[in-house]
């Protein structure tokens, strides 16, 4: 195949890729066009009535792809009283038109979906058991994920030239163990480093909220299609945010597990293979209830993942009851001298908290007591710019192509000019050990049970505006497994008491952009504790809803 | 307090530190001159008999530390049946005796260890309870760990300007809270980093089974005074073997658990702290016994080691059964090419090998199947060359001592002049992944419930002349837990079949000096299965002995 080096070269298969999608979409799935061309990415519309509205779905594919989570879907399915093909058929539509509203897939796998669906339905006639705890279920993948048959590009015009798979990720080689249905790949950032998932292969991803904010990164394909419904379990990765901050700009729930429980291995990476850096990716669902990201833990944990991936510790899921006391739990409003909250995130966590203490929690500010929360992630960004050799970018110029402009907000002004050496690497292992130390200690003299925070100083901001993400990349730092949790909607009126004069709001604060879009929180939880941080969190939803 | 830079100044420190040490053994627990004139580094004698014949045990004393493991004795003294200070005040003259003839201890705590037993006793007899599981049982601890009051020189020169530890190491403050009771500190090797435990401040550890051969390293004085019966369970670290090459050559057991289980802050590091390698050293018991190294593992996890250590996985221990099926043991015999097994070691795998088939488990050979280990072993020595400042040297150098000469004999040629990089550090990580999916894929296909290998090629050897530690580095390289166990001994005659033409054994084959020391083999198993590695040692213990 040909190498690309010049941007004619890449448009063109770039345009073949696009158009090979769309193919895959069944014209009868296809928008009309007073309804797509209403789609701009300036655009201040909600999309989350057209699935509804638009005809495509039946009445039961509405109800199936509305009314019940995940743990509810393959419930019905395990029970015969759902068939995995009609679930998988509402899915695979409402993900076609999530697709066209916002540009939310990668890669397209509608019939090998409805061919393992129907052989799932006919294996639970059959055998009278289902395959798995999963059986039947539709699960959408964040496009660095392999599917033996599907691309990977990861949104990298140089990656277009690479055949589809040969393999399964570990991850998909679980989920398919489990019974569950890949049925498509979805839109991330290039380089998998910013929160706008925008590149040149498949463009941007627009928020459904509002289509003029993003919708988030780097698992930004899949906050827009589960918002829409498109999807009800999806699966993405996380570094520093990337699960968390769409969860937040989509207003849906997001976990970061604790580094060492997903399998990663068999994946494509945006960069080089083997970081001395101990801030690990790690791989976790999204979804819609937090019993769904149990049901997603629960069930690859007990296939024991290290059979597939020799990185992954072999600890198995621990079932653990929800505390049925009042909980100590600390909190972090915000970084106020270099990231204060902008006035809905302020209310929010404001609100959040007087309701917590309201049932008679113990809430506790750690706000005094830790380092800044800004600086604390410029430590950390460090250690994702420990390759000398700077694979993406080598990457991206091996394509022809240029960084787009998020990827340029992405970026420390204090680490301009920074390079990397070993020598300094061991004095951030020394740093890093001590900002945790401090989180240790907070966590133990006060008991806490976890630790509340913004998943950032805003709700979803205009394209390319995101910039930094000092609030979700500290529980990556520390090793802390973190869920993320929408609460409240940005409201004019609502917010006007918690602007501050002097603030200066990064990016600005921009009250009728961001009206009626979803505000969010993380509840973080000392490391290997994902079963207590699930438990805690189902406790607080319950409360706040 | 003065700077040393000469010889001549440490030289009366190290005088002063060596009698402060004797001061501390009581008049009536020194050994006569007549047994004393016959220590001698060149000697080929052994001294195991010694505690029983010299007179200062009483029969009591003698019963006490010869005919129990800790887990007899923990529950006689929880039960009422022995008292703490009497089985403490056994264990001390012991080491006493130990140390005098295999220059074994480097911090000697009798009278703290008196004191608190006679509390623990009084402790039990008012509050009807145990303060813990190891409620009463002396437990020996390696110089690097701190304890409140006692000097951690770790053997260097420059370490005896630091003041007594004003704290005491994360393992050791729950070893107190379990019921233990510190009463010796042991000694080890210049930097950590060779298998003679000798050093200029405390000298030269000697083997008591002959006290011609090395005790090993690190954790030999462990090795020797629990050889000696001065210690029925003692604490070391290993990340290269130092548990288990002193288990070897004293005959005693080790364990090198997997890493991030046994708490490892506030101890006294021999080199820099921050290291970025993932190779990570750990700490875990040897004792006399495979249950009393489960109660050490259990009893100290059980704790929940990650609330004083926030670098430790809050993973619980877990209760499993023995198998009840024959075992797939997959065996590594040796890596011919590089350290061809003395034909003690030979015998000891062969015989292994056949024993474990004869009562119907199943042996599998890795050795067509694993890159060299030597190989592997060079890889594993660069992560522990990754200090661009060479601390080790560098405090050296500061306290005015040259490297001891076992220091010399433990560097690969290959290296020589070899320099770490940031760069090639992501080489050395992905090279690692090939060879640990490798071994895994090896432990997937053959459904390895572990993998068997001698724990060196030879016994333990002369002095000086130990060297690379290839066949115990690989489980830390894989990051396997393994365990050390004693099986046969060096005997010329039964040996004489294994002796091969054209081999050349390095370092070279004497069978008269080994003769009768012990052999012995090591079993590791996939990571965090710490729990079903200690049930497979147990088997096979009881079909060995």
């Amino acid at each position: 195949m040909a190498t690309c080096t010049t941007k004619t070269d890449w448009s063109l298969l770039v345009s073949e890729k696009r158009s090979s999608n769309r193919a895959k979409i069944p014209l009868e799935w296809r928008l009309s066009s007073d309804i797509l061309d209403t789609i701009d990415e300036k655009a201040t519309i909600s999309v989350l009535d057209v699935p509804g509205r638009c005809g495509i779905l039946t009445e039961v594919e509405l109800e199936l792809t509305e009314k019940y989570d995940a743990t509810d879907l393959t419930r019905m399915m395990i029970e015969g009283k759902a068939k995995s093909e009609d679930v998988v058929r509402g899915f695979c539509k409402r993900a076609a038109i999530a697709h066209q509203l916002t540009n939310c897939l990668t890669e397209i796998m509608f019939e090998e979906a409805f061919a393992r669906a129907k052989e799932l339905d006919e294996y639970l006639l059959k055998e009278g058991k289902p395959i798995g705890p999963l059986h039947g279920l539709p699960i959408s993948l964040k496009d660095s994920f392999n599917v033996k048959g599907a691309h990977a590009t990861i949104g990298y015009v140089k990656f277009l030239e690479n055949s589809p798979a040969s393999h399964n990720s570990a991850i998909v080689e679980i989920l398919l163990k489990l019974g569950a249905v890949p049925y498509v790949k979805t839109n991330l950032p290039q380089t998998m480093m910013s929160a706008d998932s925008d590149n040149y292969v498949f463009g941007r991803t627009l928020n459904p909220n509002k289509l003029c904010l993003t919708a988030g990164g780097s698992t930004g394909g899949e906050g827009a299609l589960i918002k829409m419904r498109g999807s009800i379990l999806g699966v993405g990765t996380d570094i520093a945010g990337s699960i968390r901050i769409p969860a937040l700009c989509n207003g849906i729930m997001g976990l970061q597990p604790s580094a060492g429980r997903i399998p990663w291995a068999g994946g494509t990476p945006p960069g080089r293979f083997g970081s001395p850096s101990t801030i690990l990716p790690v791989i976790g669902p999204e979804g819609h209830s937090v019993r769904d990201l149990e049901l997603f833990m629960k069930s690859v944990i007990d296939t024991d993942p290290w059979l597939l991936d020799a990185n992954i510790l072999s600890v198995p899921w621990r079932s653990v009851s929800p505390p049925r006391r009042s909980l100590n739990l600390g909190f972090i409003t915000e970084d106020r001298e270099h990231r204060p909250l902008h006035p809905s995130q302020l209310r929010m966590i404001t609100t959040l908290i007087k309701t917590l203490q309201g049932i008679g929690h113990s809430l506790i500010s750690l706000d005094d007591k830790i380092p800044s929360v800004y600086e604390t992630s410029i430590l950390a960004w460090k250690h994702f710019l420990l390759d000398p050799e700077k694979t993406p970018i080598k990457i991206m110029k091996a394509g022809g192509e240029s960084a787009v402009k998020s990827l340029l907000v992405t970026r420390y002004p204090e680490l301009q000019g920074w390079e990397a050496s070993l020598d300094e690497l061991w004095d951030m292992n020394v740093e890093r050990a001590k900002i945790t130390k401090i989180y240790h200690d907070l966590v133990i003299d006060n008991e806490l049970d976890a630790i509340l925070l913004p998943t950032y100083q805003a709700t979803a901001v205009p394209h390319d505006t995101y910039g930094l993400v000092p609030y979700t990349v500290l529980a990556n730092f520390l090793g802390y497994p973190s869920v993320a949790l929408p609460f409240l909607h940005a409201s004019k009126e609502a917010d006007k008491p918690f602007i501050r004069s002097g603030v200066t709001y990064i990016p600005p604060y921009e009250p009728d952009l961001v009206e009626g879009v979803p505000c969010g929180f993380q509840i973080m939880c000392r490391p290997m504790r994902d079963e207590e941080l699930i438990k805690i969190a189902e406790l607080i939803v319950k409360t706040i809803t």
